[in-house]
Order: C-alpha cells, then structure tokens, then sequence
C-alpha cells in the first residue's frame, strides 16, 4: 500500500481530537505538541553514514517538526536497534551531542534487537510546547508562500555522500539538518500555514495548498538557491527542478497574508488561489510539473 | 552492544525529571503517562502470525506499561512500515478493532518503506492519563511479592503458533495479550511498586527487586499456572520454570505491604528482604536459577 492510500484508511480509524484529521506532522495533546519519526537504513540514511550524523538526523527531523508549530522542544523518546558496539557507541555520543545542542532531555524509549541482515530502523518520538503556529490548512486565497533559508542543499549533499565530488557544506546539510526552532517560533504567531519542507518543495507545498483548499502557485525562478548550490549544480531550470524536487531540507514554508514583510532570512516563492493543484512557472513562463514532485513513500 | 549495557550509557545522556532515570517502563510528562514499544518480525512476532493479531499485541504491549501505573489510555502514535496491500488491510482492520475494543483513539504517526527483504519493525507510543500507582523502586524489606492472573499461558501459545498441538485458549494468550488496565488502575493505589510482566516473571521480578535496591526470593510452587497450561505442559518443576521465564504474560507484578488482602485476582509469590538479587525456591527446597530468566535483548 502506498503512503497516501494508507493514510486515507487511518483516517477511517477511531481517531484522537488533538489528531486533527492526520492532516498535520503533529499532534496535540494537554497542551503538548506530540511528533514523531521513523529513520530506515538504506531508504533514509546509507549504510556508510557516520552513526552520530544518523543520530543528529533523527533527533533533527522530529525537532524541525516542532518547529513548524512554533514550539519549543521539550523531551524525546527512542526506539532503537541494538547492534555492533562501535556502531551503538558512535550513535550514543552523536546523540548525547544533539541533545545538548537542542537543549532536549530523554524521556525513554524502547530497545530491541533486529534478525541479522536486517536495516537498521530507528524511531524518535518528539514532545514540544508552547506551540502557536495556525494549522497547514490555514492558507487563504491571496496569501503569498514563503521558504527560509535556502532549498536543494542536502538533496546535493546526499549526492556527496554517494561519492560524487562536492563541498563539504552541502554534504553537512544532508548530515546535519537544522531544524528552524527559533525561526518557527518568530513566524508562528505570524503566519497562516506552516510546515517543514522535508519531503520536497513542491509535493510539500502541494500537501499545504490540498489541506487548505487552495492552488498554488511557485516560481521556480524565486527559489533560493544557495551559492555552494549554484557552484555545484549550476543555476539553470534543471537544477532549480532538482533542488525544488530533493527533500530533506528542514526549512520552513508558510503561508502569509498579501502584505507580510519578513523579520527572518525568507524568500516569497508563490501564491495561492481559489481552486486546487500545484502550478509552476519559471519567470512568468508556465512549466510542466515534473513527473516526481518530491519523496514518497511506496509500499 | 546488548540491552543492559545500552540502558546503562542511555543514563549518562541529558536525562528528561519526568524520565526518572529510565528505570520505569514509562515516562511522565505534564500529568501524562507515556511508553513506546517496537515489535519486529521474527523476534517478537511470526512472519505467520495474522497481520490483525499484531496490531493488537503493538496496541496490548503498549497499554499493559499504562497498566501498570494505573493509567487510562488517552491515544497513541504508529509508526508503520508500509507493505504489501493485503498484509496492511488486514493490520488496520485489526488495529480499528483493537482501538475500539480498549477505547483508544490514534493521535498520529509515521510510514515508512523498508528495504526488499527486510522483517518489518512496527512502533507504538501509548499515552496515558491518570496514573496512580508508585515507581517499580517502591518495594520495601518485608513487602510480599504478587501477581495477577496466571503465568506462562503465552509462552505455551508461541510453541503452538510455531506448530505444537495444543488448545486455542494457550494461542490466543500468545497472539491476543489483555492489559490490565481495570485492576491496574484498582491496584495502583494500594501497591508499593507494580510492572508488568512482559520479559517473563523471574526477570521482571529481579528487576523490580534491584530497582528496590532489595533481594526477592519467589517460591516456584506459588507461580499460578492455568489448567490448560498444566493439561500442556504439565506441572512439574521443568513446566513451572518455562512458565517463569517464557514472558508475554502482560500481567501485572507488585510488591505490596506484609498484610495486604487483594480484591483482584492475585496470587502471592514471593516476598522482599534486605540484600540483593533473586532467590528461588520449591515449596521450601532452595533451587538454582535457571541460565535465562527471561527475555533480554542482545545486539
């Protein structure tokens, strides 16, 4: 079963108020903002990745989560694999680092051991509070979409790690994901929609226009790009396709009222309308959508 | 790196209060309960095992932690490797019933694909409310040592899902676990110390004993075994020591004060002392422990 005809069957479950229809990365609970995260060797990590890069990237993740609703992490849960003792110790410190570095305490979690010959599958559940963002259904024809920071650095990054050549700050950006907490939490009060760009630019800002009732539409030519990007990848249509397209990202896109001049490092790249559907244009040209508009999951 | 040792460095991490240092199955949080559990093919469940059985052990597994504190289940968090369509139309048919059936409605999660080839490896995190029982380090010196319903019912069903003969009702214990969520939140208030028993009864008792900082002794004799279990397995000391050690009973193991009297189903095995580790016993003969307690996660 693909991933959204699986969601649409949950959606059919005895489901929870503080679920809000699944629509959202998170939950609410209790005043509490519940996110949580599952990391797949060879789907979502390489194999040759340093352990202490897989714990960042999980503990990340789950935290960018938190902050697309504006909240402020508050503990974790872990679900983990035992394995090899240098691999475990590697990810204990990597781990350790992280959780300092977010200021965000253990809570528990679970161990089990996994039959040989088995990725590793790893899940982190994140508990944040004070959480003050809208919906990402809140989007309203004539609102403009915004992106912070730059698009399509880890999705270059990722390339890097499979062994192309490649500066060391894109290949960072796929290891170490900065999930915008601070930023989420000056936008939050501020916007209409947000989210975390982690599947893609474009299937992401798809899922916000489809929660909201709305088209949008984005201009390639406004993606930023950022200069290690450029160098790398040029700065033509197809590399704008790929890095709008890549994943990984962790920036926040939201939607904000006709008006809205940023305090935060943001770029407006679309607007949304009436009616439904993504639509992309290049610099006032109309283009196809690509055939993949960003990752997901197939059975 | 197994179970024990990874617990151990988990504990040199930033410790969340509401974690007490990890020596619980659950964590709290805001006046909630929380606890994760992960299931993985070929180790805690069959690839045979039908896909409805196994959302309900993921749902059981997790509500037995919130038992054990007397908690009320309030809603969960699924974290789901996608699959093929009929092994998942068959989970979510099975988790719908089971949510039902415990009145837990889901809050969130996550999917997932897994590499080809790869055993499935299934999440959840229960939350609770309400809890009322003590941390499994309230044993004192003197306390009696009691356990609910009867054990080792469900290890005799995993060597009847593996091909043995023997009755459905053993099975069923095996692939159909009860939370005692009703006489946990009727025990929690009345108990010194309370889990569940999910490892098997020997260790889950050694390990409320070391939480205690006390010494258990358990009189092999008491262990209450039903009458299919003995029509199985008979009852000599061999088939009380299997059922002692099998685990995935999910009933619930307390220390109570010397004079307690339950109004629950319960039978008194043991008691606490000053000292450290697990004694057994026979009806009074002194009896060497087992190689294995129980259940314990290697790398």
């Amino acid at each position: 079963m693909n991933e959204p005809t699986f969601l649409a069957a949950l959606r059919g479950l005895p489901l929870h108020p503080g679920a809000a229809g699944l629509r959202d990365d998170t939950a609410t609970l209790a005043g509490l903002t519940l996110t949580t995260d599952t990391l797949v060797e060879n789907v979502h990590f390489l194999p040759t990745d340093p352990p202490a890069d897989v714990a960042w990237k999980l503990l990340a993740t789950n935290l960018s989560d938190l902050a697309a609703k504006g909240a402020t992490p508050e503990g974790v849960l872990l679900n983990y694999p035992l394995s090899d003792d240098s691999w475990d110790r590697a990810f204990l410190a990597g781990l350790d680092a992280a959780l300092r570095h977010f200021a965000c305490p253990l809570l528990g979690g679970d161990t089990v051991s996994l039959p040989a010959g088995t990725s590793r599958v790893l899940t982190l559940t994140a508990i944040g509070r004070d959480a003050a963002a809208p919906p990402r259904s809140g989007a309203r024809a004539g609102d403009a979409l915004w992106v912070t920071g730059t698009i399509g650095d880890a999705g270059a990054g990722l390339a890097i790690a499979r062994g192309k050549h490649g500066p060391t700050e894109l290949l960072e950006a796929y290891r170490r994901p900065q999930p915008r907490i601070a930023l989420g939490r000056i936008l939050a009060p501020k916007v209409r929609a947000m989210m975390d760009v982690s599947d893609g630019l474009l299937i992401d800002a798809s899922r916000m226009a489809a929660a909201s009732g709305l088209a949008v539409a984005i201009d390639l030519a406004a993606v930023p790009l950022s200069q290690a990007y450029r160098v790398f990848r040029g700065d033509d249509r197809a590399a704008r396709l790929a890095a709008a397209t890549a994943g990984d990202d962790y920036q926040l896109l939201f939607a904000a009222a006709p008006g809205f001049a940023p305090d935060v490092p943001a770029t407006r790249i679309g607007a949304f309308a009436a009616g439904n559907g993504l639509a992309l244009h290049d610099a006032g040209a109309p283009l196809a959508l690509p055939a993949r508009l960003g990752f997901e999951h197939a059975a």
